[in-house]
């Protein structure tokens, strides 16, 4: 992973003052960087009988997408509010200033989905435990969160469980 | 294809009255669904060595990732305002009602590279037009526009050029 390690860019103040963004663009730009990307997802996770990759607008559907394919598994975009067009339920989240709303498709997942939550960062876990609660809802069973990157400062690991998350890089 | 195109939903007014929004969610949630659209998007790409695929915010991160990955390309998204970190470059276009920006990163593609633009639906192109003139103003080279979905009677095809565009189902 030092490869793509040297491709992620550290953006000062975005998206406001104060945060130290990490850019995964030039990672996706670079086909052996993403394919380490994705076949390092995929090698964590083959061998738990995955059915549904949960892909977080709109990084997480990127690489949920390619592994999706990869574990020949189905892919479920999980996204802001008024953007799925069918039933959706809808899951609420504290933000540090105020909060914010996911929704999924009612018929996205059920009772038996074996599913995995990916995203390209782990901060706080705010929203990738939303999303979990968004699936339990549903009755399918979440097997992995997983990561591209993980800050592991912010205690997310802790709040989603810590034999449920993976990461490929970890500051 | 025909899996895939009954597996595609109608939803009556959405996002707006009058429109019959094609979504393609039951597609992406079906492992061998899934697999036709992006194995058949690889299969027609092919042998075009492509360098970059670029997907369009955001049901175009979906297909466009897995294509990329696929075709052993770099993957670049095009999103809309102030969404990407770094220095970008910015395009506006009309819609029906007013107008809309769409912003690419300036080091995502460099001349001679050879691009795929992807995205899930080609109604009058008019988003694709713009990415198209996005990639040349940095000087790659288009060599195909391609959709898992055409509304033919758009006239999105001859906007693009004829011999530009590539889908898989047509309405």
């Amino acid at each position: 992973m030092e490869r793509v390690k040297a491709l992620i860019r550290d953006v000062p103040d975005f998206p406001r003052e104060g945060i130290l963004f990490k850019d995964i663009t030039p990672v996706l730009g670079d086909p052996v960087a993403f394919e380490l990307v994705v076949g390092g997802l995929h090698e964590a996770l083959e061998g738990l009988d995955v059915t549904k990759v949960v892909g977080i607008e709109s990084r997480g559907f990127i690489f949920g997408a390619a592994v999706a394919r990869s574990l020949g598994a189905g892919f479920v975009p999980v996204r802001k509010p008024g953007k799925l067009p069918h039933r959706t339920r809808t899951v609420e989240y504290e933000l540090e200033y105020g909060t914010d709303r996911l929704e999924i498709h009612e018929d996205a997942v059920s009772a038996g989905d074996r599913v995995v939550v990916v995203d390209d960062l782990l901060a706080t876990g705010g929203t990738a435990e939303a999303t979990g609660r968004l699936l339990a809802e549903l009755g399918a069973e979440v097997e992995r969160y997983a990561f591209v990157i993980e800050l592991t400062f912010l205690g997310g690991r802790a709040r989603l469980g810590e034999e449920k998350v993976l990461s490929l890089i970890q500051y």
